[in-house]
């Protein structure tokens, strides 16, 4: 492999040396609101099949894994790792949260941990063995596997440059393997700057004799941790030999099975080691990591950069001539990992060598600017140990007590974080909030998610081979491309509802503006609005619900031409607008929408209630929230002038002020659920509606008179049926049963898929 | 109904009395080009099932009868009748056409004339009835039937004016029954205005005796026309009594079937009399109308229109109090049909008095200024007889032979004018021209067509209960409306692409200019193509097929920029683009897109040769026609320039000029039909790619490197999948076989239809 360096440094490759994709796994423990490991089930929210992706089970039944896809960009791995981890929280019930700590928190005995209740009755057997031969509280211990591929355009380049006589799966798994070697060789750094888990609470420990008589780096890669018996044998040096040594390990009995090979790199690419063989290796899993203990989410976006290059490095520097390099590289890593966690490591010197290599390395790469802080930041952790993440937490909880402590108080704060907007998916509040929902419902219901475009609100949800990709939480495969043309266009929606028996408005259709200005004298005082064709969201919308005069009706014609080629003038309807929400022939959800309001409570005024109001989390500012904050501005003080009040006024006890006449929710309106309440007549009318046009989502808009009184032809009309309908006004309402209709997309869209996560 | 004339006089009543919806029928003779009766039958192309709408048989199986759909606006009318007439003479083969009088051509022996060969035995059963009781030359008499229906909302508010005690179905019934009764009375005036059928060929009579020996009106309305013998009994009093005698017609032997009843008004609104005492009247038909010669669609505008308002005036008259009104009228009919065609009619002072009754009407009820023109004209015709059609026939047409050669001429010259540009239908060439084409299918395939939306290009097919709504011609219900985000975004087409294991061309993604400049040292010198993320028809992309400059690239993308938010930096793929229509499955079409050019011929400046291919029909502007006329302009002038050559240069024979660089059909392009060439793996490609990317229907371009090597993973790349694909450039290529897409379409949609009609 002459010349990696020099291929690395030419111009161009750089950037693509640098594009690998880094997938994580954060496992950890449930605990209770007493601080007490969890001994409830499996969140029955969360889906707990196998085939979950985000959300699975590790050994205990109280402890969760998340997993992240595998990403490129570090701050995209930290949004999938907050929104996991919030979907996991937000999933537990009795207040349940994460316990922060790689070592467990203060155990109850071993008959009362419960391992995973899994699926399959091996993977059970096999914990069960894992308990008889390392006992329970070894297993208890949690970390984070940080999955790592280059890109594939970088070796494949590589592979061309060598003029190799191996076929490129080969020369990609000696390239893989050679990483593998160099990270055995060197993980004693990880350890050092990263380990968290210099003690354990004493109900960890077999034995009180087991204990160290002093603070450590890392108990997962003490002799204490997560390592095999002596006579298990192993190789890197190529893939046969280490698929011959690791299946000999098993068929020999010293093993179980493969997967109880505890090393600190896993190469991935098959099931088996002999399938791994036959398909090369695709990526590797290092496994070595603690859990940052003051991380929300376990690992700090600097350490993840500093993995990445701390593996490019490996790449990048030369291999360790030693043919035992690896056995002894496990044997540092021990050895630093039990090392007095205030005191300088005995491999300081190497570790000095690798952080200025991979400082040199960086120059040469063009490796990002932020990099190289982190890299002082690390040589300042080599040179003061008391700043190591182990020194720090030992200093602050040092015995049970304190250790115990602090991981409660951690884990509160973290949950309260994490429950303080159920309605957003941190890491993804840049997207629509109805996408949020849906994603964190895909987390939840064990789907993958890939999100195809992000500004466009398009992802793809994935459960075995079923595929659907889904726009805006409600463009689906289920909808055709010709509804949404259908609802778009009013006067087509009217006449196909008015075809199938359904009463819509009655209307008169122009295309120019002289036409509906000859016709003018029959409009004038009689109840109409003049609205645009195709426009939305009351856009060019005039409404003359008592009639209106020559010159208004000409102002509203002008206004409404303004915005579209075709205006309509429609009879005004009398009654109270109703949003209905209809999906695969079903209503959904009934809404009304009511004006920004306050309600008196005998004492405060207008403009304290409004505050108190908006202290409501549901509220906030330009749709980032199901509700909007009720302004104070010039408008909402002409409609109080209009009631003869202002906000200094103060309220009788329940008396009403508006502070708008629209109804609309960007305008701090209410949403009030009805969907109970509304007569069923009309539900039925609005999903056999949506059936008349074809469509499978729609929002219909009905004007009814009395809501609690059967529909007849006289006493309802559907003004406008609307694609891609406004969702989250229905999951979250001001007032009202909230409806998931999130979930109910997911069901829809995977009837196959058992959804046994309960609604809510 | 006291009160009639001041009710609708009242303010907006007068509008909404004028609100009447007509639909025509029109009867007419298939000839060959030798001016003889087609004694082929009906023509293959068209749906001849008795479900069909548009294109029907009528007695005989030469016979037309072209339906209009009932439309309000007399223009629309008219644009049906010729789109229908122009469907009906191109689907007839051996260049056959329509004969332009009522009277047919000249006849051949009564054995070779076919009755209808319809599917129910029943009809034919009742046509060689008619033969036995009248004849078979009679039958061959070819006439206008007008459909009549007012505004339901009119009879509505007269109704509720009323404060009648009968049903509102009994009072409507009565209504039109009034109607009619007047209609028959004054019918003659009709006859008078528009009867265009003095005399007819020889052969047309059994015995040359029957001939009368005058220039008569009209011999549909003779007593040689369609009329009962004289003991059949009927009366129009009201629909129980007009049920009662026209069944006691048929079960006392007088005739055969109630549709014998010859009646110049015929109640429409149930199959048989008594179903219409049950149901009530919804319209009338007017049945007495002769074919005007002239007229490319055997009716005038102006006729209809007048015809319009003369029923309306038939309406807003008062009945005449004779209780033999009815048979007053039908006399005097035929009496008025056997005047001579020159004389001043005996009712001259009746006539003269409708005519001046309608004046009145219109001033009451706000008609429109046009209407008070066709009045005068009709009180010429009036006046002067030698101006009535019939008049102005005989005189042009005295005798067989230039009764003969008249017709032949104008059958000719009507299907010409109709076959001229066979890929618009008339009357509707302000839509798209695949949804001309589409609903020149539909009306040939039997469907019926409502316009939902002219503007939008969106129409409703309908055969038996099953409804297609289809917008542009492509878009339809079998499309998701995800689909289309889908293909919208080159982003998230590459990766599905590239994940189902097609070849797209790498490429790298930017969010700012900022970014991608930054990157732009990796691009300089770089086969390479710079393009907006979701733009079409190559806004804003810029090709460097060699490589770029980094001022260039520079330069690129800022104008991408400008177009889009996102822009891709994509690998230049070598090779020739073809585009793939892909439908349900399947590869529909291939197509090459080649720049204007011109090949020499030795003799012609290039000048010339432009002139000449610019003859070519399929030639045209602004997407009228398939392809667009070349330009002589700066831009052609400088591609010449830059081959050396300018418009007065004359290529050598065989020599191939470009006039454009780019390939666009819009700047002049050909477009090449490949289908048949095309190597079938990539055509299997187009079509698993549509698949992947859930699409129906999509447009797919693909750089290919050669057309008939099979397909590599390293020969071809998918640069491109366009919903909503252009239709026209395969349907009508430049070069080689046209792909009926648009008749596939309606296969795909209606897949439990036969298509029995022929494709082409």
């Amino acid at each position: 492999m002459q010349g990696l360096q020099s291929f690395i440094s030419a111009d161009g490759m750089g950037q693509l040396f640098q594009q690998s994709t880094v997938g994580l796994e954060r496992e950890g423990h449930r605990i209770a609101s007493d601080g007490k490991l969890a001994l409830t089930p499996h969140p029955p929210k969360i889906d707990g099949a196998a085939t979950s992706f985000f959300i699975q089970r590790d050994f205990a039944e109280s402890q969760l894994e998340l997993v992240t896809p595998p990403v490129h960009d570090t701050s995209e791995l930290m949004q999938w790792l907050q929104a996991i981890h919030e979907v996991a929280v937000r999933s537990c019930d009795h207040d349940e949260r994460l316990w922060p700590f790689s070592a467990p928190p203060a155990l109850p005995s071993d008959e009362a941990i419960a391992v995973a209740n899994l699926e399959k009755a091996e993977d059970i057997a096999y914990r069960e063995y894992l308990v008889k031969v390392y006992g329970k509280k070894l297993q208890m211990i949690s970390g984070i596997h940080y999955n790592f591929e280059l890109s594939d355009d970088f070796i494949q380049a590589w592979y061309q440059a060598n003029d190799s006589r191996q076929s490129y799966q080969s020369f990609k798994s000696n390239f893989y393997l050679r990483l593998a070697r160099n990270f055995l060789r060197y993980q004693w750094l990880v350890v050092y700057l990263f380990g968290a888990s210099p003690a354990a609470h004493d109900s960890f420990y077999n034995k009180l004799s087991d204990k160290f008589d002093h603070p450590i780096r890392s108990i997962r890669n003490s002799h204490l941790g997560y390592i095999n018996k002596d006579d298990v044998t192993y190789s890197y040096a190529n893939l046969e030999e280490y698929a011959r040594q690791l299946t000999a390990n098993v068929d020999e009995g010293r093993l179980v099975a493969e997967k109880e090979f505890y090393s600190n790199v896993r190469l991935r690419g098959g099931k088996t080691a002999w399938e791994l063989v036959d398909h090369g290796i695709d990526y590797l899993e290092f496994r070595l990591f603690d859990i940052q203990p003051q991380a929300p989410y376990g690992i700090w976006a600097e350490d993840i950069d500093f993995m990445r290059y701390f593996i490019l490095y490996l790449i990048w520097m030369d291999e360790d001539s030693n043919m035992d390099a690896v056995r002894l590289g496990n044997k540092i890593k021990t050895a630093v990992a039990e090392e007095d966690a205030f005191s300088r490591t005995a491999y300081y010197e190497e570790g000095r060598e690798i952080l200025a290599g991979m400082r040199q390395m960086l120059v040469a790469i063009g490796g990002p600017k932020s990099v190289y802080g982190i890299l002082d930041k690390m040589l300042d952790r080599l040179d003061h140990p008391e700043l190591t993440p182990a020194a720090k937490f030992y200093k602050k909880a040092p015995d049970n007590k304190t250790y115990q402590i602090m991981g409660e108080e951690i884990a509160a704060k973290n949950a309260e974080d994490i429950r303080r907007y159920p309605y957003l998916l941190g890491g993804f509040t840049d997207m629509e909030l109805s996408t949020q929902l849906l994603m964190a419902d895909a987390i939840q219901g064990g789907y993958y998610i890939d999100i195809l475009d992000r500004d466009q609100q398009i992802i793809r949800l994935t459960y075995k081979d079923h595929q659907e990709i889904i726009k805006n939480a409600n463009i689906t495969s289920k909808d055709t491309y010709i509804s949404h043309y259908v609802m778009e266009n009013k006067e087509v929606t009217k006449l196909l509802l008015e075809e199938a028996g359904y009463q819509v408005p009655k209307s008169q259709t122009y295309k120019h503006l002289d036409q509906a200005k000859a016709d003018i004298s029959r409009f004038v005082n009689r109840p109409l609005v003049v609205k645009p064709k195709s426009t939305n969201m009351g856009i060019g919308i005039s409404i003359f619900k008592h009639g209106g005069k020559e010159a208004d009706l000409q102002a509203a014609l002008e206004l409404a031409f303004d915005k579209d080629d075709t205006v309509l003038v429609e009879e005004y309807v009398d009654g109270t607008e109703y949003r209905f929400y209809v999906m695969d022939g079903k209503t959904q959800a009934v809404l009304l929408r009511v004006g920004a309001n306050v309600r008196g409570d005998g004492e405060s005024t207008i403009a304290q209630l409004v505050d108190e109001k908006n202290q409501d989390k549901l509220r906030g500012n330009d749709h980032r929230s199901p509700l909007e904050i009720i302004k104070q501005g010039p408008e909402e003080a002409q409609t109080l002038k209009n009631q003869g009040l202002d906000f200094d006024s103060v309220l009788a006890k329940g008396e009403l002020a508006y502070l708008r006449d629209n109804s609309n929710i960007s305008t701090g309106g209410d949403s009030i659920d009805m969907t109970e309440l509304m007569h069923p007549s009309y539900k039925e009318i609005a999903q056999e509606m949506a059936k008349a046009l074809g469509a499978n989502i729609s929002g219909l808009d009905l004007i009814i008179a009395d809501y609690e009184e059967a529909a007849t032809d006289k006493n309802y009309a559907c003004i406008e049926a609307n694609f891609n309908p406004m969702m989250m006004m229905h999951i979250y309402p001001a007032k009202g049963q909230g409806q998931p209709l999130n979930k109910r997309l997911l069901q829809s869209l995977f009837p196959e898929k058992t959804h046994y996560t309960k609604e809510g």
